[in-house]
This record gives structure tokens, C-alpha cells and sequence, in this order.
């Protein structure tokens, strides 16, 4: 059962995270950007850290090794929410946006949504950049040890399926080691596709500032940028095609990079049916859209395949960078851009959406559904990666495909109660629960036209989204708090 | 496999009965209503039932005694699409429509969508407008005996749910026999339900003609009217109860009436899961919009009930009546109800939607990995109308709750395309693939705004909705045509 001194302890620990992190700004802006931000960083850093400290002290006899699956549930929830809240606090006194507005950047940040409330950032302090897409690129690091252990053992939304897939020696049910374990294998590629993807950048072109920024929200697929006009401030199709990769990257299995990494075999890469579908997924919606914008005549046959191939990266990894004036494309590929949004990238790395092994699945079904009518009496296995699909995997697969479909319906009807037309809510719905980042029609620019009680809907729109629905609902079922 | 003379020798039927439906129709107009439209069904009458008599004639050494399953699901297809486009001649006769406008008016009337291309109703030929209505009534008819006694056999969508539910003696695997006693059964439920509903129309106020004409366009969930206002042209609350009333019969499963006639036990209503949940789902979706347009201070109070009540039960049992200025409503309310028409009516009845019982199937299936999550190790059941649901129902369940989701979107997608808007788009497919009618934005009148292309999509999302998907998506797998 969940016991609350447990949890509280429990919290502490991201709560001091957030703390050092805001620190660390503090000394970031007082010794190396010399923007005057120190102080806005400094004071909720002190209060976090002071509280965190002690919470540990009170709750020093708290022992936390025997943690179970509830408490895993209600931390990953709960983390994401307190952090969420901590984060805020500098965006308010540096910018002064209302809490409700600060809260929702934070939330999109650490999600790594990367849907704002801002605008003009090319103004804004350095410090303040680099901390939106450090939030982002912390996030994405959480996000990937969540997904990577947490979610295949409780089988949330089927991920038993990538249970064998884990890096790591640790392959039993015991939670604590298991997370600690694979946390220590992750954080390395992650640090090293970073590195990789920041050195790329500099050469592409950035200066040192903006390629460290846009890495840190590359590989997360966060999709923050510190320009009003995202990717398409620097105008280069080279930055780019150096985008596609390290997106794609960021959206590939964290555990599939490790075991390429480790058994030096990149071929691993083509083998994995998830990895192989999504990059032929990738290469086809991006031909279809290229082609879509050369017939529409509106770039040259360069610039279309460029632009196409970059924003079908972009939405299906879940980044929401931008490079071209979306809103004055034809509404359809907008459409197609969102779609492609839900189909999402892999499981087990940063990016959001319904992920292709679930697409896959739900494939397999529809199509095994047909041919089980045409032959009734046949026995028709479902097989992922050529092993058997046992029905709890599909049941899982399945329910978390309807609950997302449903949860869009209903989230979006609720937010054009709010006062957003159709289009709005419906894009701005997509862009949070998948944790795409940028909406279109009214919210095309940023989220400032949405009412505060559509704002904090979005917030629990983006934790649930990020958390593959099934980790937070629990939470609301009477059977999770009884003994 | 699929024979072309068995198959061709089967469409003859409906062709004939689509013949003396024209033939009925070219006396009627003649000998009862005089309104000189006689030629107008009697030339393609003629055609036809020539045409007809030629086949069987020529055809007459096939025997249909040995039609398997694959037959019937392309018998099923073609049958709709070929009697939408002997239907459409009179339409385009009568009114002087496109070829293109009368086959969707001719299939949204037979697959009771009631979507229309035409205005100024009231003053057409009451032949014509009873031919519409009649459409209507028998494509409802035919709807009930494919749901009824074709779906459960083939395990469609999960109906083999149904299959120990299917009135009449016969229930082994033989399609012919079975189709036939079923039918025998349905249609006198059908046709007594009918003559009920038009007395009541007639007592409530209506005249004869209207009363018939909307009885026909009632009990088979189809919404067609005689005028342009729909129901509202009678402003009468208690004809909007009336048609309430009849509108949930003709949404109730036909073998569930049979068997609460046969057994003269209506408790089974109750006792029977997906009625029960129905009535209740209706009760509450009526009373939270009637408190809406209470709110909202649209209406008085029992106009707000009345209204709200009558939309939520014409969207959710897909007839798509219209009754107040549904345009001038907010437009979260129009989604509200279209969220209505997704859920659907229930089984083995002639609406359409999801249906309620694989709402249920899917509510439940959520509920469990839900409390799986809490409880990794429990086995956790998953019953319906207390018999335990097999893994087969629940993935075709599963199969046809994604493919309706995922098809909404794409049609979506490709009629955004052909020029309408977003909102506009999602709301004409909404309305073709659940067989509601009416839909909202540019086509919140009539669908005239679609362009020819858009139309023949709707044609086919018509019947792909109303066949239940996965019969008419069998026809498209290789699988199908091999021997
Ligand atoms: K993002
Ligand atoms: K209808």
C-alpha cells in the first residue's frame, strides 16, 4: 500500500535536484552570462533547498528500499507535477508571467512538450534561455529512465513487450536496483548523443550558446528553442538535416543505443522491427510531403524535400521545432503533421505520441481481424520481432490506443468550453498529450490565448501524455489507495 | 473462394427488389399522390427488373445454395453500393442532380446516414419524398438482418458476442438457412414497431403522409424528413418525446425485441447489459446537456430538457433529427454531440457509432489494465452480461475501436483536401462513418460544399461505416481473392 511518509521522502529527492539545478543558474548567471538573474534563480533554490534538507532530517528512520510498484506510480506523477510547480518560480520573476502561465512553461519544459507562453525570447536573458532548455534536456533525461524501467515491468500500455530488452544486468522485479542500474547505463549515451549533437550544431554554423541550447532540446525532443523563430533563425538547411538525425536519435530506444553501443553493432539498428518501421515510416511521410509541396509549387524541389523531411522528423519524434510558416501552408498538411504526431516515435526514448510499436501492433490486429474473417476457423498468431504477442501485451496495446483516441475527444471538447474554436483545441490538445509542442490556429503562435482553466487542463494534459495515461489513471482508481 | 456467376446471380436480387420498389413507387405516384413523377420511377423500374429477370435466366444452373462466408461479405458490399446506385436514378430524375449528388443522397438513404444534397424539401413530389423515406426504412431493414444474422457468425468487431443471443431455432454455422429464419423473425419485430411509431406521429399531431414518412425514417435510425426544418417543422415537445421513444427502439438490438416480445417479458431490457447501460448513458448525456442549455439561459426549462434530450438520443442512436437552430448552439455543445454519435446505438440495431457494447468492452478493458498496473500479479477477468470475454472478442473489439479512430482521421485528412475546412471535414466524416446525417460547419445545412471528389469519399465512408469496417476492408486484403 502507499504510505505518505514514504512518498514525501521520496519527493525530496527531485526537489533537491530542481534546487541544485536552480543553483547552479544562480552561479551561471552571476559568474559566466552576467545577466543580473542571479537572484531570481538564487531564492527559490535556497527555499527548495532548505526544505528538502529537512524533509530528510524529519524523515531520517523513512526507509525507502522497500519502494513497490504503487509508490513507483504515484513518485513518476507526482515528480513530474512538484517539479513542474519548483520550476516555475524563475520563469515568473524573470518574465513575469502570471503563476498559472509560468507553471504550464515549466510543466512543457520538463515534459519536454515545448509548448510556450512566451514570446520574444531572442530578448531575453542568456541564463533564462539556457535554463528553459536545461529543464527540457533533464526532463528528457527522467522521461528516458521512466520509460526505459519503470514502464516495461508494470507492462504499462504493453510495454512488457520491450521487457528483454532492458540494458543492464538487473532483469528481476526489484524495483530500486533495477532503476538505479539502468539509470547508470542511460545517462551516458544520453550525456554522449548530446555532446555529439552540440559539437555538430557548432560546426553547422550556431554559435557555442545556441548549439549547447538546441542540443539539450534536440536530443530530449523537447523542441525549445532560444529564437522566436525556432530552427529557421538560422536559415540553413544543413542545421537541418543535423537536426533530422539527433531528433531521430532522441527518438530511438535509449536501451536499442546502448546495446549498439556496447556490442558495437550498429546493424542493430535495422534488426530492431520498431527502429526499422519507424525509419521507413519517416523516409515515406516525408516523400509523400515533399512531393505534396513541390506539386503546391510553393518552395524550390530542394527546399521542399528539406522542409518535408524536417517538420515529418519534428512532429514524429515529437520535437515541435519549426522552420518554415506553417500557418501559411494548406490547413491538410497541417492535419498530416499532427497525424504523424500521434503515431509518435519509438518506446523507450524521449519522444511522445502513441509509438510505433504500439502503431505496429494495432496494425498487426487490424490486419489479422481481416484475415481471421476471411479463414473463421484458422488459428492466426500475432507476432512482434518473430515472437509471439501474448493477449495481456495486446489488451494493454490496445486499451492505451483507445484511451488515447478517447482522452482527444473528450480533452478537446473540454477546452473549447474554454473558449477555443475547434481547430485550436484540437491541435492544442495534440500538442500537449502527444508532447509535440506547437499548436495551430489560434494557439499557432503560443499558448497565450488559452484561459487559465484551459491552461491547467493542458498541464494535466501534458503529465498524463507524458506518462503514457495508464501511470496516472491509476492514481484515480479507489483500488490504488486501498491497504 | 469467390465465384463471379454466384455472385452475380446474387446481386440479381437486390436489383430485383430495387425494381419493384421503383415499379411500387411509379403506382403509387400515378394511382395515389398524382403528382406526374410516374415515368420518372417507372424507366429505371424497367431497366432493372429486365435486367434482373436476364441474369437469373441466364444464370439459372448456379447454385446459391453453397455461399460461404467470403461470398457474403462481398455480397454485403456490393449490395450497398450497387442498390445506392440503382437508387440514385430517380433522385436524379426527379430533381435534376449530378449523377454524383443523387448516388450519395440514394446511399446515405440506404445506409440510413440521412446526410442530403437537396433543399426546399417541402415543395418537392410527395412520391419522391416518400421514395426517400421508403429507402430509408428498407435499408434499415437490411441493415438489422446483416447485423443480426451475418456479424455474430463472422465475429465482426467482437459480434460473436451476440451469437448465442440470435432469435429463431437455427444457430449452427450454415449461412443460408440461417439468414433466412432470422429475417423471417426480424421483419414482422420491424414492421410492428413501425406501424406503432406512425400511430403515434399521427396522434401527436402529425397528418397521414408525414406520419408514415416519419415513422419509415424513425425506426430506422435514418433522420430523413419531408422538410427542411426536420422535426421541428411541427414545434411540438411532445412529438419530439414520441420520436425519442421510437428512435431508442430502432437503436435497441432486434433479437433483444423478439425476444421480450416472444417471452412477453420486458425486464430483459433491463437485465440485458447493453441496454441497461444504454438507457443509463442516455439519461445522464440528456440531463448534462439540458443543464448546459439551462445555463447557458438558451431556453426555458423544459425546452431545455426537451431539446437536450431529443439531440442527445437522435446523435447517440445516429438518426440525426435536427430540432432547434443547432448552428446557433456553442460549438462545444455541437461537439458534445458528436461525441454522442461515436458512441453509438446498440448492437444488432440500425444505428450506428461504435456501439454500446464495445463501449463497454473497451470502459472495461481500461478499467482492468488499470488495476492490473495496481496489481501485477492479480488475474483480473473481464466479463460481460457475467460470462467471462475471450481474448479473441476483445481483440476485435480493440481492432474495430482503432480502426474507427484512426479512419476518422484519415478521411479527415483527405477531405480537408478537397477543400473544406478542419471542423467542417471532421464533422461530414463523423456524420457519414457513424451514419448520423447532419453534420456542422460548411456542411451544417446540406453537403452541397463537397466537392464531387469529397462526395465519392463519403459514398465510401458510408458504407464503411455502416457495414462495420472490417466487412468491406476484408474485400481489399490479397487473402480474400485467393482460392
Ligand atoms: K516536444
Ligand atoms: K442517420
Amino acid at each position: 500500500m502507499v504510505k505518505l511518509d514514504r512518498v514525501v521522502k521520496l519527493l525530496a529527492m527531485p526537489m533537491l535536484w530542481m534546487g541544485i539545478v536552480q543553483l547552479a543558474f544562480a552561479l551561471l548567471s552571476l559568474l559566466w552570462f552576467r545577466d543580473k538573474m542571479a537572484a531570481r534563480f538564487f531564492e527559490p533554490a535556497c527555499f527548495m533547498l532548505v526544505l528538502a534538507v529537512a524533509i530528510n532530517f524529519f524523515l531520517k528512520d523513512t526507509d525507502l528500499n522497500r519502494i513497490g510498484f504503487r509508490d513507483a506510480l504515484l513518485f513518476a506523477t507526482l515528480t513530474w507535477a512538484l517539479t513542474g510547480i519548483l520550476g516555475a518560480f524563475p520563469v515568473m520573476l524573470v518574465t513575469g508571467v502570471s503563476f498559472t502561465d509560468a507553471v504550464f512553461e515549466s510543466i512543457s519544459a520538463l515534459t519536454t512538450t515545448g509548448a510556450t507562453v512566451l514570446t520574444g525570447l531572442d530578448a531575453m536573458p542568456k541564463s533564462f534561455l539556457m535554463y528553459r532548455q536545461f529543464l527540457q534536456w533533464m526532463g528528457g533525461l527522467g522521461v528516458v529512465i521512466f520509460v526505459v524501467a519503470v514502464l516495461p515491468m508494470l507492462n504499462v500500455g504493453g510495454m512488457r513487450l520491450l521487457k528483454a530488452e532492458t540494458p543492464g544486468p538487473v532483469k528481476d522485479d526489484k524495483l530500486s536496483p533495477r532503476i538505479a542500474n539502468t539509470a547508470h547505463y542511460l545517462w551516458f549515451i544520453y550525456v554522449l548523443i548530446t555532446l555529439l549533437c552540440a559539437l555538430s550544431y557548432y560546426l553547422g554554423g550556431m554559435n557555442g550558446f545556441d548549439a549547447i541550447a538546441h542540443s539539450l532540446s534536440t536530443v530530449s525532443t523537447g523542441g525549445f528553442s532560444t529564437h522566436d523563430a525556432s530552427m529557421w533563425y538560422f536559415e540553413s538547411h544543413s542545421l537541418l538535416a543535423i537536426s533530422n538525425l539527433f531528433m531521430l536519435l532522441g527518438a530511438i530506444s535509449f536501451g536499442l543505443h546502448f546495446r549498439v553501443l556496447h556490442g558495437k553493432a550498429p546493424l542493430l539498428y535495422w534488426r530492431d522491427e520498431e527502429t526499422r518501421v519507424f525509419i521507413l515510416i519517416v523516409v515515406a511521410l516525408s516523400a509523400a510531403l515533399g512531393l505534396y509541396l513541390l506539386v503546391e509549387n510553393r518552395y524550390g524541389s530542394l527546399e521542399s524535400f528539406s522542409f518535408a523531411a524536417f517538420h515529418v522528423v519534428s512532429f514524429i519524434t515529437s520535437t515541435g521545432f519549426g522552420a518554415a510558416d506553417l500557418s501559411s501552408w494548406p490547413a491538410a498538411s497541417a492535419m498530416f503533421l499532427v497525424f504523424c504526431a500521434y503515431l509518435g516515435g519509438c518506446a523507450g526514448s524521449t519522444a511522445g505520441g502513441n509509438k510505433i510499436i504500439r502503431d505496429i501492433i494495432t496494425f498487426k490486429l487490424i490486419r489479422r481481424e481481416i484475415q481471421q474473417l476471411i479463414h473463421p476457423r484458422a488459428m492466426l498468431p500475432l507476432r512482434y520481432q518473430d515472437k509471439a504477442v501474448d493477449s495481456e501485451v495486446r489488451s494493454a496495446v490496445m486499451g492505451f490506443m483507445s484511451f488515447a483516441a478517447g482522452s482527444s475527444l473528450v480533452l478537446t471538447l473540454l477546452l473549447m468550453q474554454t473558449g477555443l474554436d475547434f481547430w485550436s483545441a484540437f491541435t492544442a490538445v495534440a500538442a500537449c498529450i502527444n508532447v509535440l509542442g506547437p499548436g495551430f490556429g489560434q494557439v499557432g503562435s503560443n499558448f497565450l490565448p488559452v484561459s487559465d482553466a484551459g491552461i491547467w487542463l493542458l498541464n494535466g494534459a501534458m503529465i498524463l501524455g507524458r506518462l503514457e495515461y495508464f501511470t496516472v489513471l491509476a492514481l484515480f482508481s479507489p483500488l490504488f489507495w486501498r491497504r
